[in-house]
């Protein structure tokens, strides 16, 4: 019998999930063909990553919510596919939703508090008993679906800033201060270190700081496992990765890079609460400094409008100067559904980690960097040259 | 003393060449910085690229015109720069245009010879009698300056297509019915020939067939020299080849690609004429089918709008399929002036070419790919990988 | 028993009809809200006009085609509307596509003949033996129905354009030659004839000639009818009519206008004939020089992008110059849904027409200007001014 | 001799006025043409408003600048005209310059008391003695340039929100505090009190609240003088309120109307300071409800990105409900220059305003509110019935 994986989805109810969930069954029945998955590639074939028959999904959530709600009304009121195709689907989306457990708010901030169901949230004493609790979920998930492995992903709401005292400790100091109810973790990190402690990777599909701590870079190290993060590549924030290195090459000056996104889900009204828009904000902007080698005057708004739903609009203006100081204009519009970009990420992140793990990969996966906005254990920020980092590992495995 | 070189310009009273003007005398004199030069690049800095100030300028027009009075006409009428600059570098416009001599028509088709003025321009009885002519020219400039090379770079308007008979002659054929008033070799070839029978390397910057023939393939072998085009890549299609490869890396759909390009210099009267167009629309089109394995539904078109003067707007509007098939869309709108955008890659190309010259280099420059349309001897599209070849053929020249 | 009204479609099958169709059953059962018909805006409720479930639908069709399969394929490739709308309203689609006859071709031009399902389309004798065979599909229309009034509403494909002799004749000298079967009217020219002749009111919806002739005004007074026309004004020429006001209203002189239009649905394959898109770009154009009283350079293009479906994407650049004759730009993007933005103003007409051929009206409706790209027996263009003339006629309505 | 008028701008050293002096000069002069002048539409000629060479200029300011510094700075910086006019009318500019005066500053907030010279500008013990103070200046304006009146129109920045206090005060209760040190009232207010109090008109272009009070309208209709504002439109504004009308005349659903602001000059950056921003928002935001008859969820954001200097750039997306409740959009980009755009009509509310003033008009003219974000004495928002106000007021002088 062949071998089954699970993705555990650390915000099963929002659109990403309802849209991995969909996917991946219509995937499963062939439904669909395999647009916009990179694990589908012609040049990754030979890599014989686990095929969609063999994944399982379960995962938490602070709210009631299943995988069909979730996929009906993306579909009816944000058009973000078809509504036949989630009553396909059905089946699928039903058996997967007996796998979503209440989720964990620590440190999580007022949004997001904001939004948790009293019933279908958890908020225990300490970070220790929040991590034994997230552990019991996922050793059942495994057991219940008989699962050689679980990769987790997180594609919950962005979490305020973290607090910075945490960035220097070491996993031992880290460690010891668990037991603290008032240690400053927030639960991305409780999550992350729930999952390495178990020996499964766990990747942060999220801005929010998750296992980019010291302490946790250690943890995977010592428990042997691995990681990848931060914050998904889908759309304004890709497209700067791909076209900031082109007025590199051609040594044209940008002067200032203005972006304006809005959209009207979930994420969008977490993110209307200053505390979290920070966290994202930061994020997107950085890489113009590392591509450019310089810091032009940027500005990134994200902005909550509600009739769009899950369609993220960008509009991004970008003034450079040419030969002779004369100044251009590029401006772009991106007009795309957040959870139809981020989902095919996530299905291929768990692909690429899964095999990654298999082959006993230790630590940040850096070669993933492709996918994140904020790569961890990855310098480079240019696109074409994470996506050769990419290829350049399938091709050292394809030849082992 | 100091070697000089010689940059010669088929077109030497369009914008581009005036633009050129400027910007060299302006290098020359540190008025301004080196903004738009690939060539200024750090990572290109230990080649030692011939400096600004052993450079000379000439070339052949078929109207009326110097690079004084072209350069104000783009200062003034297109705002493309300051007329105070134009100013400061009068001296060498003023020197430079002395070295303007006559162009020649052959083949050029009706859009062109409309423009000529019939004194400023020369129509001989053959192709070889006009061969001979241009070399006279070539000749003669370096003498006057004393040059030791002289790298002709054809920046002239866009001819019809040319005969298709042409294709599949040897050199020996071809050169022998050069005699043959009815032969139907266009100028821009004539160009070529004369310039490589010299010894001289040649830039094709037009969409025009230029040296892109078997013929001319070998004449270069025969006289060891290098050749390089076809058709700067300034602005729209340097986007299309920079983004057409994200979207096929994250292997998102495009179903249609429309390109619509307005701009008002001679040129866009030129592609006015639909067999001029038709020779460009190919140019601009053909990377899309290469970079993504498939041929989207593509749609080019270029307007002559005289109020934009030297300001080429495009708009670009890509359909794509995401995951389970939704539709999403991308825009951009470029607002460049084409001169100005131009202008920097003559001057890089005249450095680039000048250097793989006196290195001994024979036969098309393939590694020069990234600053083309339709580029001679390689078959990369994708602007990252082409700006890589740049970049290792820098390289090797630096550690050897 | 309250009267029943009919409204008569010719192009029965496209989507506009489709959508017609959906929109009206949708309306009668209560199902959606009024928004965009201009007739349900509160300044009109006085009117009385006649309520939704006091109409019929019918028409003519050259293809295979009803109003329940239009509708699906609509919801399903274009997205315009959803699938379950469709379901709700499936009885009445199916009822009034029975009452979809086959169409007539006659001078239609080779693009919609190439359409044409042999089967489903008749082409006769004489243009006089066509007209009395339109007359008898809309007797037995309004007998089977039992209706007070049929409204014919021309909502089909573009034709070429008519020949110019037609223009001076009168109604004396035209009606004498509808015997000759090489008399060169067009197809819309006869069912508006046909519609007129039975002193029922006619609707022009598209660019196509129809009842714009000397002779049809004539015939309208003659029979005592009404008519309006001409090509429905939906999206990108409904804006021009919008903003050139406020430009010239401000001093602000237009130097080129440039529109560039794609959309992939069947009218815009049929426009992709050179002959048909002649028609329609005249129409899209024209305003322009009247509001601004010059002409600015203008550029229209409509292109099929057969991805788009039934999605009309407009770009349009307006490039103006202010005080001291500084240039400025102003560009918009119009993302519209073809027969969603069309469907709810045929709907109107329909009311308005009925209502005012209730009252009497005789002759061209120019108070009907607003709703018209060419709009017959009007001069104003300006959109503001041609809606004030609709209030008027309202006003004038309820105060009698 | 002809009588000479004044135009007094308050914020003399800003670009708008820069532009209004090198504007007023050249149309003296003949150098330009009246482009973007409303009071030069033939439909005002009748009108005999007072010719350009029969107005003076002078005015106060913060900061060390005048009009010649400022004009080059324009010129060379922004692009915003050629540098050739600024010196044809350099003689013009210096003589107006002469008729600077230090500026007052009172309860004008952080960001402007920021600019300001400390040799430039004035801050004195009480708002009546600020008052008496601008009045000597007017005075002595007026008699040394030998003026018949002087109209004075407030182009400076943005102060922040004013004290909601003064809102209900009347003429007697508001002049009796005008001693008080601590008295809440702006700048902006005391100008225009000066102003009216010696029986001049007033206009204020800027979204400070000015004389837009009860106890001001009383003193307007005391002192028989007249005043008007407020917040010229000169953009963005000016586009909603051109587009929305058309909007709700088609009955098309707004959802959502976003615009985003950007632009690099002075008046920028004092609108990066949020209290000085949220009176800019509200002035552009306030008008869509009005139009619509329901409140659209909007967005407005200015920012200041310094590389545009004078040229304002916003987007507009506009998500709205079509038939069946498809949604649709429509986006805008504008890109003009501000002093461009604000000094034609700064100069032509000079002319109208000072016409009425010799008319005898008394208090706010609402018929000018074509050109205000929120106009004075006026209710209508839609722009092309704000014109149909001026025409019709244009259209009683002239016929009587």
């Amino acid at each position: 019998m062949k071998q089954q994986f699970g993705i555990w989805l650390v915000g099963a109810g929002g659109g990403v999930a309802s849209t991995v969930a969909v996917g991946l069954a219509a995937l499963r029945r062939g439904l669909i063909q395999p647009t916009a998955l990179v694990s589908a590639l012609p040049c990754f074939q030979a890599l014989n990553l686990t095929p969609w028959d063999q994944w399982e999904l379960g995962g938490h959530e602070i709210r009631a919510a299943n995988f069909f709600d979730g996929a009906q009304q993306l579909a009816n009121s944000s058009r973000a596919f078809s509504p036949a195709l989630v009553d396909q689907v059905r089946e699928d989306l039903v058996r997967w939703s007996e796998q979503i457990r209440p989720g964990f708010l620590y440190n999580s901030g007022q949004a997001i508090s904001a939004l948790a169901d009293s019933r279908q949230s958890r908020q225990l004493d300490s970070p220790r008993k929040t991590i034994t609790a997230i552990q019991e979920d996922l050793r059942a998930f495994a057991a219940e679906r008989n699962l050689e492995k679980v990769i987790v992903i997180n594609v919950s709401s962005t979490e305020p800033g973290h607090d910075r005292s945490l960035d220097e400790l070491d996993w031992q100091q880290f460690s010891t201060q668990l037991d603290r109810p008032d240690f400053p973790v927030p639960a991305s990190t409780l999550y992350a270190i729930a999952t390495m402690e178990l020996g499964f990777p766990h990747v942060n599909f999220t801005p929010s700081v998750g296992s980019n701590l010291r302490a946790l870079r250690e943890l995977a190290e010592l428990q042997q496992t691995c990681h990848a993060g931060r914050d998904g590549k889908t759309g304004e924030t890709f497209l700067k990765s791909v076209l900031a290195p082109a007025f590199a090459a051609r040594n044209l000056h940008v002067m200032s890079w203005v972006g304006h996104n809005i959209f009207g889900n979930l994420d969008g009204k977490i993110l209307d609460d200053p505390n979290n828009k920070a966290t994202k904000v930061v994020s997107k902007d950085a890489l113009l400094g590392n591509i450019l080698g310089y810091a032009p005057q940027t500005h990134t708004s994200i902005e909550y409008i509600s009739s769009l739903g899950d369609w993220k609009t960008a509009w991004d203006h970008i003034h450079f100067q040419g030969f002779l100081g004369t100044p251009m204009i590029m401006q772009f519009i991106w007009q795309g559904c957040d959870s139809i970009l981020a989902a095919p990420l996530v299905l291929d992140l768990a692909r690429f980690v899964g095999l990654a793990s298999q082959l006993g990969e230790i630590g940040e996966l850096g070669w993933l960097a492709s996918f994140f906005k904020s790569p961890q254990g990855a310098s480079a920020q240019e696109f074409s040259e994470q996506f050769a980092q990419l290829r350049s590992w399938a091709e050292r495995q394809m030849s082992s």
